[in-house]
């Protein structure tokens, strides 16, 4: 299946129209998220390499072209669509940049017709992805000294949901995801306990427990509240203690209170000379509960975090837009109430001080600022290859130590400002006083 | 690529342990949902067909092997996951049914480690979609006389996820989606306006129009408002008068208070004697603002709906759970406070007075009472295809005529009380005291 027409129809039809009229000047449109959801300080940039994967395969495939001719696109239409690819130039954030709202993600400059067509796959890929990461790096944050391990696939949107949430709870610095193909495919830990159905479906829950350690290598852990979860505790420990299992031993809490019996199991297993085997919690687990687990000090080691995770359950989506801020070389920004946007190529400038500034792409850069947005893409061509989760995992953490604590912060965050520069102030004033004059905006700045 | 390893890690641990004892018995395993989220009076059952395609064609690939076999699971795991299919039954509601919590949307009857595989890939598809495709039936049943629109692509969690809400839209009753792929896959009606971008390509906003009435067959949805929303009604009335646009031609508002902004701009095309032209808006839409803007009778035509339909944004998954219900004709029971399972296999009866009754599969019809679980699989055969859109939709109708008027309000519904046949609550009473007793559960119900 081609992916071309994995879009909304008003892609094609604008491009249709541009081609009619030979429109196809080079257009700037800038990717960024509009405004942060509530309680973020930050974004974690993702979705970017996909989007450029895209770019680069980009192409109407022959059941493509035979679906738009049967439904009203012109056949001088169809041709140009056969013929064409994508020919254009992308700057771009890397994947794994904490970013903040209003930075570009992505800028894509080419002909019209071409940067236009690629708007949704962009937006698709971008929004969720980058709605993930973020919630997984606020996870990680709120966890402080407990290990956190990806549960996510059995609520995610699909299975390219739960395989782009592995991907992203590695790079956010998960130690592990219960998802095989997806460590099978990036080659991260695959982790994974038992379900209460293994414990029912032997006579005794010690049974259950004895025959996992006798049929599979380690690591073990022990899930104990299928019928009483201090009872549970107990017996995991007896069966400890029987096989001599010393080597990655775990019990695994799944309902209740968790912080309270993890409390409860840690003396339990401490009394019998157990303190090297771990606590697992998992359950309904975000950020926010982590947070309060980790700074109470609950005794425990590591957590499978799913469901509100996985579907980012308090915010799932960013307000992410695609916007043309340039045509033929001339600035352009819309006017709508409240949905104004700036005009331009932008560069994104990265100070020590925590700032960062919103420039025009041809301004110099302020002193040793660095520049978010590098060149990714060239004549329809990626510059390098993917990164890799290691790669993208060191940005994270890089950007997360240079973001203000209280930008940092799970709950109530500052959100840090975004300055932009006076060339992108001047610029933004000379558009919208000409688009106000009732001078075509395009033509005039 | 295979999709058996798109699974937990927990799954193919599970299934090596009961291969290893030869712990084949037949296993019965029930996905429903716990509860409803909040502001829910009923789900609508998808993802159910997506389900048993999965089942139908169940393989681990030589690749998958490879990857076991190099991370700890013995050769004789391996050669047994080498010929393992799905051999099965299944009992299932069928794509598009109106159900409630704790009643089973599939179940699994299977050797137990053939049912346990499976249960990953059940939950993510079942999970995602019965919550897009509820959510969907609320954003119809508010929105009364509007047409609704699938604009959810940009923003669903991934493109899978976006072609699976283009479906559960059409299932729904939506009239279109701006989903191109998903037309062509589905024969849906594609549905497109135009981009604020396509507006700022052309020297003035009438222009715009111009062009995309000359360029393209209608319909023609005018964006009005890229500069000023008032102003804009009045060029495309313009544009409409001079080009003698009559055929499915409307404007669309996408910013602003849109109820208010339909009231002046109906009134501005009436003036002109367009009252044909109809009005269409967009912009952070959900079945709330829907219900809104349906009940006060604002004059609007059309609305596409994305971001906070297409996320789900207030309920972005259900509390679906994948439970063992029975193993070797035994009924089975978790008792793990808060999350208690119901033992045996299980059957709905509907009746026509509005009421649910959940009972054991071997129970009786009472009187004239439909089964909503029907037979779908039998030896790992679908016994028949896929629904089409077209059953699916009929099907949602049906049952929605079915529900009491309460449990369909869009806020604070009435949920109907689930009732437990008395051979049901027997069977529970009798499992639990058998657990309790300390006798074990699976061999003594």
């Amino acid at each position: 299946m081609g992916r071309a027409l994995i879009t909304d129809l008003y892609e094609l039809t604008m491009a249709a129209s541009y081609l009619r009229r030979d429109m196809t000047a080079s257009a700037t449109f800038s990717l960024y998220v509009r405004g942060l959801p509530s309680d973020r300080g930050f974004l974690v940039a993702a979705g970017i390499d996909d989007c450029l994967d895209y770019l680069e395969t980009f192409q109407f495939d022959d059941q493509d072209l035979a679906w738009l001719a049967h439904h009203g696109f012109p056949l001088e239409t169809v041709d140009a669509f056969r013929d064409l690819r994508f020919t254009g130039d992308v700057e771009a954030v890397e994947e794994g940049r904490v970013v903040l709202a209003g930075e570009p993600l992505i800028e894509v400059t080419a002909p019209l017709p071409e940067a236009q067509l690629v708007e949704t796959y962009l937006l698709n890929q971008v929004t969720f992805q980058t709605a993930i990461a973020t919630k997984a790096t606020r996870c990680r944050l709120a966890a402080g000294p407990i290990e956190l391990v990806d549960f996510a696939l059995r609520r995610a949107h699909g299975t390219e949901a739960g395989m782009a949430v592995a991907r992203l709870s590695a790079i956010a610095g998960f130690a592990g995801t219960s998802n095989v193909e997806a460590a099978r495919q990036l080659g991260l830990a695959a982790s994974g306990t038992m379900a209460h159905s293994y414990v029912q479906a032997f006579p005794t829950e010690a049974d259950a427990f004895r025959a996992f350690a006798e049929d599979l290598p380690p690591p073990y852990t022990f899930l104990v509240d299928t019928y009483d979860t201090l009872s549970g505790v107990e017996t995991a420990a007896r069966v400890v203690a029987a096989l001599g299992l010393t080597d990655r031993v775990a019990i695994r809490l799944d309902s209740g209170d968790v912080g309270e019996l993890a409390r409860a199991a840690r003396d339990i297993l401490d009394q019998r000379g157990l303190s090297y085997v771990h606590i697992f919690v998992s359950g309904s687990l975000d950020e926010y509960l982590l947070e309060d687990l980790a700074s109470s000090g609950t005794p425990i080691d590591a957590a499978g975090v799913g469901t509100r995770f996985g579907t980012v359950a308090d915010a799932p989506y960013v307000d992410s837009v695609y916007k043309l801020v340039e045509l033929g070389g001339c600035p352009v920004m819309k006017l709508s109430p409240g949905k104004e946007t700036l005009p331009g190529a932008k560069q994104v400038w990265r100070t020590e001080g925590c700032r960062d500034v919103l420039a025009r792409r041809s301004e110099a850069a302020p002193g040793a600022a660095e520049g978010l947005l590098v060149p990714v893409l060239r004549g329809g061509r990626r510059l390098r290859g993917r990164s890799t989760v290691a790669q993208a995992r060191a940005r994270v953490e890089r950007d997360l130590a240079w973001l203000p604590a209280a930008a940092r912060r799970i709950r109530t965050p500052e959100v840090p400002e975004l300055l932009q520069s006076a060339a992108l102030k001047e610029l933004a004033a000379s558009t919208r006083a000409a688009a106000e004059g009732g001078v075509p905006v395009v033509h005039d700045a």
